[in-house]
């Protein structure tokens, strides 16, 4: 939210007064919708983008998965999302829409990794050293994934996953949080859990 | 934050599993963000419905602004929004995904006003009683429009303002908040401003 109108101010303090604000989906939605109410603007739409892996050399690359569905020709467009990080999102969302003929492009983030390979137009704050940010429209996604990562091949309990959570992660995680996202992943099938003792254990499903 | 992950649970409960999750601009674009963070759901895309008044008789008419940008032809279908008002912009979701032969529609909301003439298949919360919900994403919005509506064809000063702020909308602003926002509408050229004695006051700008 704070960053969110920091962002916005500087946009507003530029001058840049944009025809149309796209979020890049899913990362920008929260900002770009918090941005565009500080801009009292409502021509909001959005784009996603996608990760994947290449099978062949494992290299991440981005790929448009929803395309914009307005015609932009003319137009001066802002595009925004929560992070830049290898900067590969926004270099494909940039060429993308310029190919669509605007009249220009500008790119908006709250917050903006140095270490990233492209340098916003806009960004609400620096981050100097490379780290994982948790946004809090990403937090449940990004807590599944730390522990399905955490407990890898092995059998662990709650208190143990919570253990490396800190280690690994810096991250106080609550049982009670934690218990929802791995009785949530046994459920989707990607966890398996076993009773030992009156332990609860967890294990990826094979 | 907590509507949603209620939202999200309703969902998951149901056993309705989506193939695309729409959010409706621009409301519902933090709840859909949300919500498919708490379900680990991928495919958030959003299509923009907007509401203007036509001259002839005052009426209020929802339209699409910027449609759906992919094929959803047997697809399951999820339409996420902030609150059911009038109903009209779900009805016209509903309409216009129909249309483009989906498998199914459900429609989703964080709140839904009884009175509403629509009733969505999934809510968080119900309203019983109509009133102007003011939600984070849209406040700055939501408090600039009361401001014009509470100033009028008067002149007044900021304490007058959230006098009237507190008595038609009950809601307690604070003079830096509200400051801004009167600051940012005078830059816009909405409101103008004088000097009188010292006491800074603001009306409509002809």
């Amino acid at each position: 939210m704070r960053l969110s109108r920091i962002l916005a101010r500087k946009i507003k303090t530029s001058g840049y007064m944009p025809d149309l604000i796209v979020a890049i989906g899913r990362g920008g939605y929260v900002p770009g919708r918090l941005v565009s109410d500080f801009l009292l603007f409502n021509d909001l739409t959005s784009m996603k983008i996608e990760h994947y892996s290449r099978a062949a050399d494992m290299q991440e690359e981005a790929r448009i998965k929803f395309p914009i569905p307005v015609d932009i020709t003319g137009k001066k467009i802002l595009i925004i999302d929560d992070v830049t990080d290898t900067g590969e999102t926004l270099h494909l969302a940039v060429d993308y829409l310029l190919n669509l003929k605007p009249e220009s492009v500008r790119t908006a983030v709250l917050q903006h990794k140095i270490c990233s390979n492209f340098t916003p137009d806009f960004y609400a704050q620096k981050v100097l050293k490379w780290r994982w940010i948790i946004y809090p429209w990403a937090r449940y996604e990004d807590l599944a994934g730390f522990a399905e990562k955490i407990i890898q091949n092995r059998t662990l309990d709650i208190s143990q996953i919570i253990v490396e959570f800190k280690q690994r992660y810096e991250l106080d995680l609550k049982e009670t949080e934690l218990l929802k996202i791995l009785d949530d992943l046994t459920e989707r099938g990607e966890l398996e859990s076993t009773k030992q003792d009156k332990r609860k254990l967890w294990s990826l499903k094979q």
